[in-house]
């Protein structure tokens, strides 16, 4: 066993080997050694007994250990792996991983290792992911060391990564789990940006809990951060609510197609578990349609005709912002969603308010009339009571760009802004001060390019047509239209899945791997361990590999190229 | 119970309900009565005993009898049909469906009724798939006659479409069968073209049995009958020769991504069981440098650099057609291949030949000085040894229409020319007097708009961008370009799956239901059983409808809009 020079490390990421890290960390050595996973393989947090470690590290810990084994992942070369088998003949045999929190927990009775959760149910630009990994190549001991049980997380995530499987001779179901380029150092790794996120539209179609926990497993795959649950629009609300449980037994597409308040929990929980927090939107006042089923006193221009004159999609219908019982009945239902969920990002939406709605709605003219508001001067109160509920609960107010850029409505200075119209438009959102969450149609939708799905259309385009390629994606700019003082007000961002055109049956296989592209740029920003910038010919050996260890985790991610170029790296390039 | 006049039924189509049937019959007229499935339903062939009826045809009427309990297709209205079960409260029960051949089988020992399978390996033009039906609305037993084993599967089909399930008052698992929309009348119903196929792409990624199976049930379930099977390409070769056992030896991607010749004769047998023939390509003279893992002797070009001069898309390496043993071993090939196949098409691709590759390659410029022949004179002579030997197999050949088109070789009379470049493309195969299947890129290509496929390029669009939706597809015309005396050689058409993009993981998604157009577009014909001509706005909900039963035989095809829209016929139309 050799420790190679560290320019080896570089160089090999350089020459693009099919080698993966995804994210890949900030800073990377690697040298060119195997090294086999011992049978007896244990990971241990250092100077704590397994009892006092918390349950959900303990069950990052045990999940570690058990991919370790059953990812069963081929190298992608040409005979997968098979070739290692005689290289690695005499390796060094790795039976150990220390995990060790930095300051470690006090000793004796009482100490305490705080858990995953309490780091990730922080503040989004509270919580520290950063971690250290050292893997030496002689089978001695590695050793991830982090601030918190949440930086352990995101260095376990990594340590799995590094890990192949190849057949023994031929034999089914024996062979060995070895890595290939020990030794292997990650010093300080950490998120350039906090939120790294991925949205579900869950109202358009229905996604079962299985297939939301199937979104998380791969989310955390990739280290993202934050799960945005587009839960309810004007199409269905499958959330229930108890205080109102009118609203999905009217509501929902079916008994089935429902989350209860336990589904609810036990996906945040979950979530958490895998360093992922919850942010929940209830977009209001516009995308609300299905309020109606049960309070159609709440709703003006109910299912309008033609629909395209009143709403953005069908079918037409928004809160009549301007009534006093309207905004209470928001406000209480606002509150009762937002009470059941620790995290503290909460987002009322706020896209796409038609105007044409509430200028033809009698209510509310009259509403107007009596308060002698202007319409604006209503959505600023209505919006000021329902945010002012929200912050009561302790979160952050998410908010699609409309609310800052197209409306007159006060926000606090804390506001986290959306930025899903263009991306140019983050500039605009930054000159106001606020929080940006890049969310752009233009790089970042992931429903784009599959032909329109509005009915009696012959044959024409998606409104943001063409699909939005993997590449597209990441060569995405954070700052691209910022000013230097404004890079500071970058969160991160995500890619989204509204879902007209999707539903359980096509989900692995439009989010995954495309999705991972966020995920790295958020991680990693602009440049590679060697120092170079990202570039789509670098990653795409390695985002091959993910997407191979996605599918062996039974997330259906698609393929990017023929197999026989996924082997062969830049023999396919152009 | 009442018998409806048969204007009602033109009118139900014309109204757009839900109800589906897809391809729709040439002929039909519905009543609007509720018919129960009798739990004793029981499907009988008319003066057979059931253990004289072909196995195959035994096969199809027991999986009728198990779909029409287990598809359990709520109706795509608000509710899922809860409202038909009052509705239904005392309708009448079906008991029995009676199968008849006509002419029916001559009577005692040695009667014998002929296999579905025994139909399909007709030539293509000469198998009768034409069905009648008839379902009485006051339970008298219902009826299929048909001409052939084959007839009477169609007609099951359909059959199996008229049926829907409504869960009884919130008792999960317990409901009724019902159809709304008794009688059911369809008379003579057959194809308007033949060759109504589908094909699969299994060289750029590998998709094991199972998955080609699926994929017969969904095309089965449109009435498809033709698999075309381009079973092998450049990347690789998973098809297991006894011949030439290297070939998959070397070619295939692993061990595990190979077709054993026990593969090739379940599928074939098993489409053949459901309506469909196998057409098998073998694409030569290019799309072969995977040859050369076992005989880097017959091919050109082997993986030249860059591949964009030599090649389509990588790696390069074509059939040293110019050469006596590469002619030799080809033919030696293709024979053992064809001769292990029962249907009476098979495709020798013949797309996309490089003349770069040839022109630089010292061996092919040897054989061509020696022969003092052409390029395309010796091309001519390697197509007319090839096509003969899969003549000499009583097949006829099918092949891309460059063959036809670009170049200057022979082809038999009654060759069958693919047109892909352009759909414009038919009128000039059809002027030279070929018979036309259509396949086109611009209309049937299901893997465009993904992006760019080749490495190192950032966010350009795919080559045949943008994605071709179903209404697209649905526009169709298959005698768009051609004269009214050249619509006899059009022998039907197909959507393609080319998988450079696609796996196992987006088969389905991918596919369905956009595949079903073609299939609807060819069996139907440009007219609705009204006289209306087929509409994207007519068809949409139908769509759905077999979308959704394909959901629930385990097939994933994707949603087409928000469940609130299909559910609501209309409401979601520009």
């Amino acid at each position: 066993m050799k420790l190679l020079p560290l320019f080896i490390s570089s160089l090999s990421v350089s020459l693009r080997s099919a080698n993966a890290l995804w994210p890949v960390p900030r800073n990377l050595e690697k040298g060119t050694s195997h090294l086999l996973l011992s049978p007896s393989f244990d990971i241990q947090v250092e100077g704590v007994a397994f009892s006092d470690v918390p349950g959900d590290l303990q069950g990052a810990i045990g999940r570690t250990k058990t991919r370790l084994w059953e990812d069963r992942l081929g190298r992608l070369v040409p005979g997968r792996g098979q070739s290692d088998l005689q290289a690695s003949a005499a390796p060094g045999s790795l039976s150990l991983l220390t995990l060790s929190i930095k300051p470690p927990p006090g000793e004796g009775k009482g100490a305490k290792v705080p858990s995953i959760t309490s780091e990730v149910l922080k503040d989004v630009s509270a919580r520290d992911e950063s971690y250290s990994l050292h893997v030496p190549a002689d089978g001695a001991p590695a050793r991830i060391s982090a601030n918190s049980s949440l930086g352990l997380l995101r260095g376990l995530g990594t340590f799995e990564q590094l890990w192949y499987w190849a057949e023994k001779g031929g034999e089914a179901g024996t062979g060995v789990v070895y890595m290939h380029e020990a030794p292997v150092v990650v010093k300080d790794d950490r998120p350039a940006y906090p939120y790294r996120g991925f949205m579900l539209d869950t109202a358009r179609n229905f996604f079962p809990v299985p297939d939301i926990k199937r979104t998380l497993d791969a989310m955390s795959m990739v280290k993202m951060s934050q799960f945005h649950w587009h839960v309810v629009d004007s199409q269905s609300f499958p959330l229930e609510v108890p205080e109102f449980p009118e609203l999905a037994q009217k509501g929902a597409y079916s008994e089935k197609e429902k989350y209860s308040t336990q589904d609810v929990q036990d996906i945040v929980k979950y979530a958490a578990e895998r360093g992922i927090d919850v942010l929940m939107e209830i977009d209001i006042p516009g995308h609300t349609a299905i309020l109606a089923e049960s309070h159609p006193e709440h709703i003006a221009c109910l299912h309008a005709s033609p629909w395209s004159q009143y709403a953005n999609e069908p079918p037409a219908g928004q809160l009549r912002l301007a009534s006093a019982a309207t905004a209470d009945f928001t406000v209480a239902l606002i509150s009762a969603i937002a009470s059941r969920l620790p995290g503290t990002l909460f987002s009322t939406g706020g896209d796409e308010i038609n105007q044409n709605c509430y200028r033809e709605d009698a209510q509310t003219q009259k509403d107007l009339k009596e308060s002698g508001k202007t319409l604006e001067q209503a959505l600023d109160g209505f919006t000021g009571r329902v945010h002012e509920a929200v912050r009561g609960r302790g979160k952050r107010v998410v908010v699609w760009e409309e609310m800052a850029l197209e409306h007159q409505v006060g926000l606090a200075n804390d506001t986290v802004v959306m930025v899903w119209i263009s991306s140019k438009n983050a500039a605009k959102v930054a000159k106001k001060g606020f929080h940006v969450v890049h969310a752009p149609s233009d790089y970042f939708y992931l429903d784009c390019g599959a032909g329109e799905w509005i009915g009696n259309s012959a044959g024409t385009n998606s409104w943001c047509d063409p699909f939005k390629s993997w590449q597209k994606a990441y060569t995405f700019d954070p700052l691209a239209s910022l000013t230097k003082d404004q890079a500071s007000l970058v969160l991160g961002g995500q890619q989204l899945l509204w879902a007209e055109q999707s539903s359980p049956e096509n989900l692995d296989s439009i989010v995954w791997p495309r999705a991972a592209v966020s995920a790295e740029i958020f991680w990693t920003g602009p440049r590679l361990p060697s120092g170079a910038s990202r570039s789509v010919g670098e990653a795409l050996p390695r985002l091959h590999d993910i997407r191979f260890r996605m599918v062996q985790r039974g997330v259906k991610a698609i393929a990017l190229q023929p197999l026989w170029c996924a082997l062969r790296p830049g023999q396919c390039d152009s």
